[in-house]
């Protein structure tokens, strides 16, 4: 969609240096004339490129000295490491526990670091409500009633041209709008499969798709994910070769919770090892537009000569969070998919979609997503700072490119469910490790948001979390933590 | 919530005159002096009564003569009788062919008596828009996303205030703000069967009753309606007595598709039925809002005394098509339905919601409830009226005293799906008897929308039925009947 810029892919691979360890904190980076003069530049490009990389919290300028690598750029911790693996199925029953992570996340005071959104306040809710009124007035009685079944017509073409410009060719006929991706991933999967089915997740796994399986009683088949570089390519292979796996559910960018992102070759191999085994593929891309670099990482339906892959987007994450409004590309299953809505919950919104039909025509929305990203960027830059300075040196935590969450491995001794707990009594939610398994593993991990603006309340909490997790390392079986620490965080 | 004024109860006394025949068709009516002396009411009374009785289409005025009951005030087709009681459980798979008659509906031109919703022209859908614009200037961003868990709170302040003015109590956490009501009824069937389970249902039963059990794998035990006085009482507790039925679906007033409505002392039958077998109910109520008389009518929820009944509404049908806001109060089960709802599709969309609370709020939608009833009222006399000009003379036909669908039962050699199609072949929608049906019963039925304006083309398209209808009765095995009528009357 966006053609990089020369500045952009100059910035991106300082940014590359930076993240890799070539370039170190408190470093200086090379001088706009060194730099213009290595890279074959114009110095007008080195100067543009190095105030984007300020902007998205990587460098710092210091007066009359230069640029310098920001002493949180670059990780201080260590990165995870890959799950075990496991080469069965499991009946799943998770659901208990996270409708009680989710019901600690209501109160506004709490710091949100448990939540699945952004801040509200990076979105442009103001323009979207203007684009409502001016779709509303437009709109005619009978298209109330005749978007309900395809969906409306604009927000197809949209979607539709959006794919376009990235390299995707589908027929418009293919597009389905839902309730959100969420509707859209229940919708793929019962359309492929039938109760007792395997289906093939990843390990962790978003819950909500743990709960989907549980609802549906399907059975889960975890395939471990690498921090970085995605789901295992060796596990998946030989869990299709072995077992009857009716479908495959995954993330190829922005894996939630780990971040991780398949890189192209990786995407193009897990594609051809579904179609090898004619797996259909329900992949979840609702964190695509949140992508830090230059380029947007290209989804697994890229590779989809079949239509045998379904692809789930939203617009929750990126422009329009309670509009509910997401979408799936899905293949040879669209009939399929469309019945089944039909038949549960006829339709999304009307005018939720026309306003955002209406905001989308406007332009603008690349614009906001360009922010969007800087933003998030720049808050997991704190985020990764602020661990460092607080949670105990042996504490691992990844990086991901894009996105707006951190997964964190803790001390073995930590029980993320009990600093859940003790966590939530000092104001602060966060998302544990079990919640995203479907075998309750990763029991010393937890999944923070950096969605939010960060100010000295996160801090703060940090801080908190911080002296919780020296506690709960060093007297692991003592019960009355919660007395030793800072007071509440929240306001 | 309307109290009724004394002149409102007159007009529903002659009202009742007329229906039943005591009044006939082109008879006058009494004379203002006659009426305010012989029911002791004021002559303003007398006028105001029969004013609103032309505006329901029931009398007319004739210069200098008084008012008369107008030609097809009264029913001059049969009502038709019940249909045959099955004590046994069936498998569904009536979705193919809903879909082909759903699909026969998205052609503007076609003429919509297959549809399952008014004219969206009856709406206040400006009115709406202004309420929309209004509540997005007032909505804080945290709003965006606290509203998508527990649904808008000045919403569920209106619909619990609005249950509490009709007599209902109920605790506002009882309250789940769904997809529409459709979604709402998948969630409540979820919440209390397994796949394999028995579920009574009404036969005929609305369509995506039966499209939601043939989803959920649930078996249908049909029992029968009375298309005056709704759901048979002694098979209903003969099943009940002799099947292990886990959940019983129900409409009590306006029953979709024969209009039937409970008495007062049948619903209190059915209710302590289904509460000494521990039933739970779900109350499809999607039509309350829609009836003629000047009292509404009192779902079964108003007798559940043990939370054992979910009541199911909408705002789709009386206020608010395409928006997608539904409710439940679904008692004992609400969490249940809840921690479906976020698991499925998390949220209704949150501008939606808060556009309907503040056109509640903002007051009017009973007096647009008054217009809507009247307009509606008016058009089944009209399609009732037209029916009686061009049906064979044996035709049945319902008379409901609510909502927007007629039921037609056909002379028996008339097939209802060789119907549709021939009908669709001349621009004309229906909805065919089958479609209603688990035992793919009624053939010989259709079901007619009159929730659109009356007008040339309608009465047209009336006339091409009867053709049709006229031909297939006479030469029922023959398939050249589409030759031999009217050209199509869609524009």
């Amino acid at each position: 969609m966006h053609k990089l810029k020369r500045y952009e892919r100059f910035a991106d691979d300082i940014a590359e240096l930076i993240r890799t360890g070539v370039l170190l904190p408190n470093q200086r980076v090379p001088s706009v004339r060194h730099a213009s003069r290595t890279y074959g530049v114009s110095p007008a490009t080195v100067f543009k490129a190095y105030y984007l990389l300020e902007d998205r919290g990587l460098i710092q300028a210091r007066e009359r000295s230069g640029y310098y690598v920001r002493e949180h750029a670059q990780r201080p911790l260590q990165q995870p490491g890959i799950g075990p693996r496991q080469l069965h199925a499991t009946e799943v029953g998770v659901s208990e526990l996270v409708f009680s992570v989710l019901g600690s996340l209501k109160d506004p005071h709490t710091v949100p670091f448990g939540s699945a959104f952004p801040s509200p306040d990076l979105f442009p809710l103001g323009r979207l409500a203007r684009s409502m009124g001016q779709s509303l007035r437009r709109l005619k009685p009978f298209d109330v009633i005749a978007d309900m079944t395809a969906g409306n017509a604009d927000l197809r073409r949209q979607i539709a041209l959006r794919y376009r410009l990235s390299g995707a060719l589908l027929a418009q006929e293919e597009l389905v709008i839902t309730n959100g991706a969420l509707e859209a991933l229940n919708l793929c999967l019962q359309a492929v499969t039938v109760p007792g089915d395997l289906v093939a997740i990843e390990a962790p796994a978003f819950y909500a798709a743990l709960q989907v399986l549980e609802r549906l009683k399907l059975k889960a088949v975890e395939i471990p994910v690498h921090p970085r570089t995605g789901i295992d390519l060796q596990v998946l292979e030989d869990s299709l070769a072995r077992l009857p796996i009716k479908a495959c559910w995954l993330m190829s960018s922005f894996q939630n919770p780990l971040g991780a992102s398949l890189s192209a070759a990786s995407g193009q191999a897990v594609a051809a090892l579904l179609q090898r085994y004619q797996v259909p593929l329900i992949e979840d891309d609702v964190y695509a537009e949140l992508y830090y670099g230059s380029q947007p990482p290209r989804p697994l339906k890229y590779y989809d000569q079949q239509g045998l892959f379904m692809h789930c987007g939203s617009f929750s994450k990126s422009l329009a969070p309670g509009y509910r409004v997401g979408w799936v590309a899905a293949g040879r299953f669209a009939e399929k998919v469309s019945q089944l809505k039909l038949m549960t919950t006829l339709s999304p919104s009307v005018p939720a979609q026309a306003a955002i039909a209406d905001y989308l025509q406007q332009g603008g929305y690349d614009r906001h997503l360009r922010k969007l990203r800087h933003q998030l960027q720049a808050q997991q830059a704190a985020m990764l700072a602020s661990a460092a300075r607080h949670f105990p040196a042996s504490t691992k935590v990844t990086q991901p490119q894009g996105g707006y969450f951190l997964w964190f491995e803790f001390p073995e001794q930590v029980d993320a469910l009990k600093l859940f707990r003790l966590a939530l009594a000092h104001g602060i939610s966060l998302a544990p490790g079990p919640i995203f398994s479907a075998t309750r593993g990763f029991g010393h991990c937890a999944r923070l948001n950096h969605g939010h603006p960060w100010g000295a309340q996160s801090e703060q909490a940090m801080a908190v979390l911080g002296q919780l997790l020296q506690h709960e390392a060093s007297v692991a079986t003592t019960e009355d933590a919660v007395a030793d620490v800072q007071p509440s965080v929240g306001a």
